[in-house]
């Protein structure tokens, strides 16, 4: 049998290693989705829609009225940067929501992770420091990982980032961090808002020291509480002097993720960068998306969908909510989430949540491990339990399942 | 206003060195792209099949053939590698083609461009070697710099790699390179197909060297002359002994460049590390894509589309090498193309293809200039005149003005 040892990257193996020092492997990811969609499995794993409220019909009305050109369209290449009407009719959609839509440039990526993997690629060598919260969205760490980057965890509270720790990071000797990279609202995992005071505390402590901050923002359209809107507003939208804030957005919560499309919005001198990364990476994202999202918005009917699924998302945090309330022991404690799709548990110090997935697992529920978000893939006192994919009676049946499980490896 | 030193990794200089010294900017690519589908204007300057050729009826019937929970697929998030279903008929495909599925892993990809990308990131570090064609694929050329790798260029001829030259490459001091990227048949910018001859020749050069091939096999489907078929077959399905060979290929040539599908069929070893790459750069391939061309390869569309759309560029490709052999000075010489998209015209050594650009656009036409598929960015002493957006018609038309061009700035 032929054998070899492989040529192999720096970049793979530092892939490899982050994988093997705490995060889910490939092959558990894999366990856990084939586990999250068996029929007689409760999940609080995925962070993906629910099937059943997809927008078929709009998207069954849109396919059947679009002309012979745009179908030429969908299945021609396009321009690097998007599709020209797609980035007319979402620079509408973003401008409503008060970003600065003129003085920045916007271009189409293939999902929002890749918006994140293209500044990344932008801004990092290898070794370089970066800033990130704790616990934080496990595809950017990937991104940030594959590009060999040093990740300085900023630990999350009910508000956002430890404003003191940040302090302290910024205080410490050069060389200062390549970028800090935060998501302002219902925190995947945290489930957290970023309150307004910590938003301006950001601002003040990095005005004038040239560190950009990427911006990512794809569950703000998931509010459950119509009040908490003038405090989401986004540092893109402030746009403070002196701050190169790069905006980073999806259409994977508010059409579908199977379009693979996202965007950011960024200063013209970082875009020309980025466009040329873009180019070497995959040339364009898929025409055919951007075709049907065009249409999305422009007929307004993403408006319409989101305000549906805002209902059903909703009802289901709430359940979600009332069910922990009820069933959870008191040394568990968690934010109420006020939008999105995650409820974060923080146990005892020092518990394993991989033990307790464990028993969940013989008891028919999932979840995903705290250790999955530390970007050090240590801390494994917490779990994700999402309710985006779960309905509200499931909700009722899955969480004293839980509680249960928690009860057995604690209290043991 | 505002104004900064924008932190900037290597591989975005890297990027925009490349950019600057010999290929294509990004706003000469666009306004060749705005020229070339401007009404007016005789385009023999696009890679993008032609827009009246797409299958569009077929996708309306899939499309409405698809049953709800085919839709709710098309608008989720699929597994990293692919969406089951389409890397099932996809290995069908490939093994009514010869390719070795069985032995290797099929990941479904962004573009075939992402396939190569992705393999350049497992393969390569900072200053690495990489053995690359002149004249190669850009798209390939760019993924390759953004890994900062060290293109060392081996010259084609009417049958493929200069295999002296490759000999003499392979038996330079150390350190070795770590693959070898080339495009076997319809060579897109050179048009020509590799002889088994050189193939052979290869293999016996490669072979216990421990040097990967990237085989880059994306118009192979576009051939004119049944015959050429058997001296088509891929060192892939030749499957030589101590060789790894990443075959990588797309559905944009034979359904649509607009889904950005393509693939890669790799050993186990080097499909686990793509696989972690492929997470951090964007997750998965756009589902909605992936359902889409499953469908035409399980209802068999593809083959009868392939078959149609063949017929069709062979009477482009002849019409074209009718119209240079009438038209063009007996100093420019070209391999006939025998497939594919492209002819690559041989100036007089040392002429400028970019002052015949300019001309060329006086008089209504476009085509792309040598210099840039030159790895290093400066010879530019041929054109590639492409057929495949451009119907024979438009090819009569053009090719006379083409050749009025070259004549008016090599004669005076």
């Amino acid at each position: 049998m032929y054998s070899t040892t492989m040529p192999d990257s720096r970049e793979s193996r530092q892939l490899r290693f982050a994988q093997s020092s705490g995060a889910l492997s490939t092959s558990e990811i894999r366990d856990l989705m084939s586990l999250a969609t068996a029929p007689d499995i409760i999940s609080f794993a995925g962070g993906m829609p629910g099937n059943e409220l997809f927008p078929l019909d709009e998207m069954d009305r849109i396919y059947n009225n679009l002309t012979q050109t745009e179908k030429q369209t969908a299945l021609q290449y396009g321009p690097t940067s998007g599709l020209p009407s797609l980035l007319e009719s979402l620079a509408g959609y973003l401008e409503a929501k008060g970003l600065p839509v003129k003085t920045n440039r916007l271009m189409i990526t293939t999902g929002s992770l890749q918006a994140i993997h293209i500044l990344a690629r932008a801004f990092i060598d290898p070794g370089d420091r970066v800033l990130v919260e704790n616990p934080s969205f496990i595809g950017a760490l990937s991104a940030f990982r594959a590009c060999q980057a040093e990740l300085q965890a900023i630990p999350l509270r009910g508000d956002g980032m430890d404003m003191k720790l940040l302090a302290e990071k910024l205080s410490d000797e050069e060389p200062l961090p390549k970028f800090l990279y935060y998501a302002p609202n219902f925190h995947n995992p945290a489930g957290i808002i970023y309150s307004m005071e910590v938003k301006r505390q950001m601002i003040a402590l990095l005005q004038g020291r040239n560190i950009p901050v990427i911006e990512d923002d794809v569950y703000s359209d998931i509010w459950f509480h119509e009040e908490d809107l003038p405090g989401m507003q986004n540092l893109k939208a402030i746009n403070p002097e002196g701050i190169d804030i790069c905006f980073t957005g999806s259409f994977s919560k508010i059409v579908g993720p199977g379009l693979r499309l996202g965007w950011m919005l960024v200063p013209e001198p970082i875009y020309r960068k980025c466009e040329l990364i873009k180019q070497s990476i995959d040339a364009c994202s898929p025409s055919f998306s951007q075709v049907i999202a065009d249409k999305f918005i422009r007929s307004g009917e993403i408006y319409r969908y989101t305000a549906r699924v805002r209902e059903e998302y909703k009802r289901r945090g709430l359940a979600m909510i009332t069910a922990l309330e009820t069933d959870l022991p008191d040394y568990v404690t968690f934010e109420r989430p006020r939008g999105g799709f995650y409820t974060w548990l923080q146990l005892p110090e020092g518990s394993d949540a991989t033990l307790i997935l464990k028993k969940a697992i013989e008891k028919g529920v999932v979840f995903v491990t705290g250790k999955t978000f530390d970007p050090a893939g240590r801390q494994n006192d917490h779990m994700r339990v999402s309710f985006c994919n779960t309905d509200v009676e499931s909700i009722r049946r899955g969480i004293p399942l839980i509680a249960q499980a928690i009860r057995e490896v604690i209290e043991k």
